[in-house]
C-alpha cells in the first residue's frame, strides 16, 4: 500500500476516534473528503478506522481515486452504503460516527436501515465540527494553494479596476473580474462576485445586478479566485471621479480600523477580541450602527469557514490559520465602505496575504 | 395581499397537504423555494398552510422578497427557526411536514428542540420527492425559460464548434463555450461542460482537463446554460480531420438510436419503455455492453431532475414535461459517441427543444 498524501490530516482524524473512543467515522462532506483524501469527486464516502482507510465512490471516479488517493482501499459503490456491512464487519467495527451536519434526515434513516438489516449491532454517534476544526489550521501545501488563489483574485481586481468605467453595469464589472480569473487558470470564482455601486454598496450582501456604475460615489468589488479548492477573498472600495470630504472621512475610518485589526491581533486571542479592536475604533468615530457583520472569517477549501472572528466567537486564533479581516461602514441612501484583506500569523508574526492595492483617495 | 406568482404551484402543494391530513409544509431546498415563491436566496425557509403562506429569510433578502415573492407573509430571520413556534400558534398547525432528503440531522434536532423548548404539541413529518414531483411537469413560464436556456446553450455550442482546433486543451474548448454562454447573458453554466477528445470519449463523465483536442477520432461536448433558474443539456459527438468507417457506423447506430426514441415515446410511457427503444436498437447492433448509463433524464431548475428515462424507471412521461434523449457508446480505448436532444411532448405531439446542428460524417 502506498502511503497517503495527506498523513497529517489522518492522523487528526484517528487521535479524534482514538480520544472519543470512536471505532470509525463516515466522512461524506464534499470539501473533508478532498481534505482527507486527495481526491476531488462529487459522490462517495470515507471510512476511516484506527488501521483502515476506505474511499468509496461510483465508477465516474474509481480510475482516478486509485492516482489521486495513493493509500486508500478503493471500493466501487453502485448504490448508497451497499459498501458498508462487509467493511463493518472486516474491521470489526461497534462505534460508528457520522457528519450529522451534512448528512441528511434520508441518508441517515438509510444508513440506520443498511445496518439494521445487516443485523449489525452498531452504535451511530452523530459528530459536527470535527474536519471543519482541523480545517482552520492549513498546513503548508494549503498555505501554497491558498496564496496562489489570493494572487490569481488579486491580479483580476487590479485588471478590472484598470477597466471599470461609469455606465457599465454592475454585472458586466463582475464578468470582467471572472474572465481574467479564468484566463489565469483558476478554476472558477470562488463565489458570485458582489459589485455595488452608490445606494446599493449601502447594502453588504448586494446582489450584482443591471444597476449602472455611478461616478463621484462609492464602489465596492467582494471578489475571490479558486485555485485546487482553495478560495481568495477580497474586497476594495473605489471611487470613480471625485470623492467628496464624507466618503474621505469613512475610507479612513474603515482603513484605520482594519490596520489596527490586523496590527494588534495575536495567536492566542479570540474572534471577538480581534473583531473589538475594529469594531472600537468606527464606534469611536460614532460610526459603530453601520459595522452591522463580523470583521472576518477564516478561509480554505470554503469562503466562509473557520474561525469566526465576529463579536460573539471565542474561537481561539492560531498560527496558519489564515482568515480575513474586513470591516465596513454602510450608510442607507448613501452607499458604503469595506475593505478586506486575508492575513495569516506565521511563527507568531502576522502576514498580510492580499496584495491588490487599495486607493489613495 | 398581493397575488402570488405561481398560484397553481401553490395549489398543488396545499392538495396534497390537504389529502395527506398535513396542517404545513417547510420547504426548506434551494430550488424549491423559488419553485413556489419567484425569491431566489441562498437561504431561508418557506412555511405553506391551507390558508397562509410565510417566506422566512434573512436581513440580505428581507426587501427582495417583498417585490419578489407578492402574496407571502415575509419574516425577517435571525437563527434556524427563531421565527416557528409564533407562526406555528398563530396558524394552530399540529402535524408539520419538512423536506427528509433535504434537512440535515443536525438541523432536524434543531428544529426539534425549538418545538419541544416551545411546548409546542406538533407531529414532525418527513416528506421526499414533494415539490420534485410537481417540478416535472412545467407551466408555460418555465417552458418559455427552459427554451431560452436551450437556445443560449445550442448557439454557444455552434459558436464552439466553429473555434475548436486540434492542439487546444479540453479546458481551453469548454471555457471558449462558457464565455458563449455568458456573453449572451445567460447567468452561469449549467454544469461542469465535458469535453472529451481521444480515450477520454470512452468515458461519459470524463473530467475536462489539461489533454489535448486530437484529429480523427471522437469529441464528445456536453454543455448547457442556465438561464433565469432553467437547466439546458446538450451533446454533440463531432470529429476534427477525417471520420474513418468505424467512427461513422457508431454514429449512425447512436444517431438511429436516438432518432428512434424520440419518434417513438409517447404519453403515457414509463421511462423504461422509452429507455428501451433506444436500448434495443444499440443491443442488436452488438453494442448493448457499451450503453452504461441510462437514456436521460428531466431538467428544469436542476439538470438532473424527474423524470428518469433509465432502465428501471416506472416514471410515466406526461404532457409538458421536458427530458433528454442521450444515448451513447463507450470503447474503452477507442472513443465514445454521445447524442443528446431536450424533448417535451406537447399535446401528445413531441418536439425536439434544441436545435443545434448534428455533424454529417
Amino acid at each position: 500500500m502506498k502511503n497517503t498524501k495527506f498523513p497529517d490530516r489522518i492522523k487528526n482524524l484517528r487521535n479524534y476516534l482514538n480520544e472519543e473512543k470512536i471505532d470509525a467515522i463516515i466522512i461524506s462532506n464534499e470539501e473533508n473528503r478532498f481534505y482527507f483524501s486527495g481526491l476531488r469527486s462529487s459522490a462517495g464516502y470515507l471510512f476511516v478506522t484506527l488501521n483502515d482507510l476506505y474511499l468509496c465512490t461510483d465508477f465516474r471516479y474509481t480510475e482516478l481515486a486509485t492516482s489521486q488517493a495513493p493509500g486508500w482501499k478503493i471500493e466501487r459503490i453502485t448504490s448508497r452504503f451497499d459498501w458498508l456491512p462487509k467493511i463493518i464487519k472486516d474491521c470489526k467495527v461497534s462505534t460508528l460516527a457520522f457528519e450529522a451536519e451534512f448528512t441528511t434526515v434520508n441518508t441517515h434513516k438509510f444508513l440506520e436501515n443498511t445496518i439494521n438489516n445487516s443485523n449489525l449491532k452498531i452504535s451511530l454517534i452523530p459528530t459536527s465540527d470535527i474536519a471543519l476544526k482541523f480545517r482552520a489550521i492549513k498546513d503548508e501545501e494549503e498555505i501554497n494553494l491558498l496564496m496562489k488563489a489570493i494572487e490569481i483574485g488579486d491580479k483580476a481586481f487590479e485588471y478590472t479596476e484598470k477597466n471599470i468605467q461609469v455606465g457599465m453595469t454592475e454585472t458586466e464589472v463582475a464578468w470582467i473580474f471572472e474572465k481574467s480569473v479564468r484566463e489565469q487558470n483558476a478554476e472558477s470564482i470562488s463565489f458570485d462576485t458582489i459589485v455595488a455601486s452608490g445606494k446599493n454598496a449601502a447594502r453588504p450582501h448586494h446582489a450584482t445586478g443591471e444597476s449602472k456604475i455611478e461616478s463621484n460615489s462609492t464602489i465596492i468589488i467582494d471578489c475571490g479566485a479558486k485555485y485546487h479548492g482553495y478560495c481568495s477573498d477580497l474586497t476594495r472600495t473605489i471611487v470613480l471621479g471625485e470623492a467628496n470630504e464624507k466618503i474621505k472621512k469613512i475610507y479612513d475610518i474603515v482603513h484605520m480600523a482594519q490596520l489596527a485589526a490586523i496590527d494588534l491581533v495575536k495567536v492566542g486571542m479570540t474572534g471577538e477580541e480581534c473583531d473589538s479592536i475594529a469594531r472600537k475604533i468606527i464606534s469611536e468615530s460614532g460610526y459603530g450602527d453601520f459595522f452591522g457583520h463580523s470583521l472576518g472569517h477564516g478561509v480554505g477549501l470554503n469562503v466562509h469557514e473557520n474561525p469566526n472572528v465576529g463579536p460573539k466567537s471565542k474561537y481561539v486564533i492560531q498560527n496558519n490559520m489564515p482568515f480575513t479581516v474586513e470591516p465596513g461602514i454602510y450608510l442607507q441612501d448613501w452607499g458604503g465602505v469595506r475593505i478586506e484583506d486575508i492575513v495569516i500569523i506565521r511563527d507568531n508574526i502576522t502576514q498580510v496575504l492580499s496584495k491588490a492595492k487599495k486607493i489613495n483617495l
